[in-house]
């Protein structure tokens, strides 16, 4: 529920802007976007969401570079930084949010079970973190990303670009 | 939670037959692919989504032909059949499902809240339909429209491209 009144604050702030909001999801897949449209008006801040589950898919529709992918794992800050600038690139968007993580259940000792990366872009402006949530199962994963990452673009957009 | 079954239902059986499932979502607004990656080993299923929200991501990102909007408008038999058809000619995917609908509040005459047009693609064959969910409220005309839309998906699936 928290979620909610985060995505409000978001949209608030940005429709306020004039500024376009654009998704770029692997890991929550789909589950950003959907929060922020469930918000009536929406479609006035919501430009648009790639979820780009596989590899292919980020290339293909954020123009992320395959050697990144190679070298650091989708998984990964560069490849997060990527999505976000490069939703940016592929939008009429201002700002982006952008997931890329193990959900789970599974994981392997260098990209364990609830690790996540995030990233934001508001103009120039590019911000990365990640979380390392554990096994604490698939959904809850999902949840906790989409309510950090919504706070991360409610911060960048406080900053300005 | 029937739409749980009803999705690993779908990804059972497309990853039995090795086929790559794509969405192509405006009024849900990224909950079908929510609802198909929720599932853990989705990844192996689901390409990609393109949350088309706006007019103009609908035209960038799926190829619909502006004319189609313009002449019938976004929620209508043409753009659902246009994003189906698109979701499958910009991705790896033989399975897509799009959806475009009135989620409310607010609606007009003749696109009144409610109002949902689904598209399916498999292959060469394109099914379309819709639903009149009246104005039973945003949340519930996106989450019964991702159930429909599954349906359609997996009905489409038993009966071959």
């Amino acid at each position: 529920m928290m979620s909610v009144l985060k995505a409000v604050d978001l949209l608030d702030n940005a429709r306020g802007r004039g500024i376009l909001i654009a998704t770029a999801e692997s890991c929550t897949g789909g589950l950003v976007s959907a929060a922020l449209t469930d918000i009536p008006g929406s479609s006035r801040v919501v430009d648009r969401g790639f979820v780009t589950y596989s590899n292919e898919a980020k290339v293909e529709m954020l123009g992320v570079d395959p050697e990144l992918i190679a070298t650091h794992g989708a998984v990964s800050e560069e490849v997060a930084r990527a999505m976000a600038i490069g939703a940016l690139t592929h939008s009429r968007a201002q700002l982006s949010i952008a997931t890329t993580g193990v959900a789970g259940p599974g994981g392997s000792e260098s990209k364990p079970e609830g690790l996540v990366w995030f990233g934001v872009a508001f103009g120039d402006r590019v911000r990365t973190d990640h979380r390392r949530f554990g096994a604490i199962g698939r959904a809850n994963v999902r949840a906790a990303t989409v309510e950090i990452a919504v706070d991360m673009a409610i911060q960048l957009l406080a900053r300005g670009p």
